[in-house]
């Protein structure tokens, strides 16, 4: 995958969880991911295609995703459910579209997002595709976002 | 979701399991998923984009996962590695561009396959979505495919 299509995901990120969560990112080392590292506990997962095609992982702690789903929903929540899911589907969303937006030659269109929760889960993307994992702190836990994409 | 656009991808499973793996897929009753139900141990992921938006996914239990890809591989497998993620992500593409054909006028294109690994893990599909999970039997266990589509 080229190191330029990371940037836009990066900076997206940044700037949906400064605007639609009033929290700053601070931002790790990125790496390639090969599979065997466990995802946090939630993840959103937006595909997309056009000129390119390729899959955005935004995976956060519990902790994370109760926090950001409550900002959004002016509310405090406590458990997993189906509105924090589609909360974390959403700023999925957002990220995916704000990055195509700065990826305007590929042409890119996003899928639905879909969410995954469970304690050990993995993501493995197809072995060819040398996907990239930025891990994010903030003021409620850990975040990552991952992206594999091939042209 | 339309139920019209469930037929193709059930039609794309059979054909696939059949032609790939040489075995037949015995088809139980479709019904909406709600996000509570969790998957099996393995479920391959693909974006749809084009006039309408979606997520497939193909879900197999362990036993059937490494059945599939042993038979893929020509090999004898015994635990989820990556070949095998491969091998689910390769049958979750072959479905998705299968069914794609049927649904010309949707004018969908697919996103790279992604593969879930994880025991309890669950996947959520956007609240107004009404996803629909087909599920499956075959000589190894179960299987299932779930479409999410929306115009």
């Amino acid at each position: 995958m080229k190191v330029e299509y990371i940037n836009p995901f990066l900076s997206s990120a940044i700037s949906v969880f400064n605007t639609m969560l009033g929290t700053s990112l601070t931002r790790g080392e990125p790496f390639l991911k090969d599979g065997t590292q466990p995802n946090h506990e939630i993840s959103g997962l937006i595909g997309l295609s056009g000129k390119a095609k390729g899959m955005v992982v935004l995976s956060m702690s519990r902790e994370v995703a109760l926090n950001a789903a409550g900002t959004m929903l002016g509310t405090q929540l406590k458990e997993i459910n189906a509105d924090v899911a589609d909360a974390v589907g959403e700023l999925t969303n957002m990220i995916a579209g704000a990055a195509k937006a700065q990826l305007e030659h590929l042409e890119l269109s996003v899928s639905l997002p879909t969410v995954i929760t469970g304690k050990a889960h993995c993501i493995d993307f197809p072995k060819n595709t040398m996907p990239i994992c930025i891990p994010f702190d903030c003021k409620w836990g850990s975040v990552a976002v991952e992206v594999g994409i091939v042209e």
